[in-house]
């Protein structure tokens, strides 16, 4: 992680088409669905999907929530590498993101990191919100239901929520739609700089 | 790779939801698309969205199509781990299906294999059919427009045509409706037998 994770100028040139295919495909709850695929301690892949939460500020960053008893949060503690696939069905084109992952837990150092772990928090619904009062993911599920506790707190997030950062830096556009097809690859240089080109589909 | 890698008997426990889930989401084409996780020699993930074939006769393997010059059948044949992750927008549940895979080229020695393949490509759309034509994938997208090529034969596959299969060891089966949720873990244990347990979402 560089020194100041969230300094960065400029939008990057796959963020226009990015855009277009949100708005294009808005009326799809689930176009803002994505798979995210990791590596295992194993060197297995893990993949799962998991819901756009918008951009962290200025930046090019994704934003995800987690839960800090997922086996992700353990994967990326191991490996921070992850990959984005995001197949928007109107417009029949995907975006690939690859890039390092940040897990920002509870009592992150960084002021504007826990800002945006707390205003996320408080963005999400209440069924959101609640899901971090449910039991442990994938132990062995028990007979009495353990998944009605007291709405949490509003404001003040739950110490296992987790905001996550997708930090692109290589993005592959590919429009299905195009004649016969259109792809581009971004590869990002350094701090201030994309390069991008076209590519055979 | 078993040494008979088409010897299965009996359908798997989650083969039935996924019917179901297949079944009552076939209005959306793209309910038949998933994403596949591989992991690169580089220890990177690497993730896209493929399109679900049907099983390999008489087996729980998931078919897919490939050409034999793109990026995964290289990774593939460094790490034959996969994870696919299917989400299905209108029963709103997801299958995670980890196994391996393998990639079925020309030459194939393995008869049911190969005969598998040659059916795979006499079954595809002539579109389909055609991207294999291609000028190779990922490279410098040229000037001149070199996709146009005569469409190929319909009954013999061109040499870059692979057969994909994903033969599956852990089945993570979650449904957002449930109340609160359902997941099930399906693992198995021996070429016969699986093993399914309810699990906490």
């Amino acid at each position: 992680m560089a020194s100041n994770p969230v300094e960065e100028k400029g939008l990057a040139p796959w963020r226009s088409s990015l855009a277009r295919a949100l708005h294009k495909n808005s009326s799809l709850v689930y176009a803002r669905y994505l798979q995210l695929a990791t590596v295992t301690e194993d060197s297995l892949p893990a993949n799962r999907t998991i819901v756009f939460r918008g951009f962290l500020e200025e930046t090019n960053q994704l934003k995800f929530i987690t839960d800090s008893r997922s086996q992700k949060v353990e994967e990326i503690e191991k490996n921070s590498w992850g990959e984005a696939c995001w197949y928007f069905p109107k417009t029949r084109e995907q975006f690939r993101l690859r890039g390092k992952l940040t897990v920002v837990r509870l009592n992150n150092p960084h002021p504007k990191l826990a800002k945006a772990r707390h205003t996320t928090w408080q963005e999400i619904s209440d069924n959101a919100k609640q899901q971090f009062t449910w039991p442990h993911p994938r132990e062995h599920r028990g007979q009495t239901n353990t998944f009605e506790l007291p709405p949490p707190n509003s404001l003040e997030p739950l110490s296992n929520f987790c905001l996550l950062l997708l930090n692109p830096t290589t993005v592959d556009h590919l429009e299905l739609r195009g004649e016969p097809q259109n792809r581009w690859l971004h590869q990002k240089e350094d701090q201030q700089t994309w390069f991008t080109q076209a590519i055979n589909p």
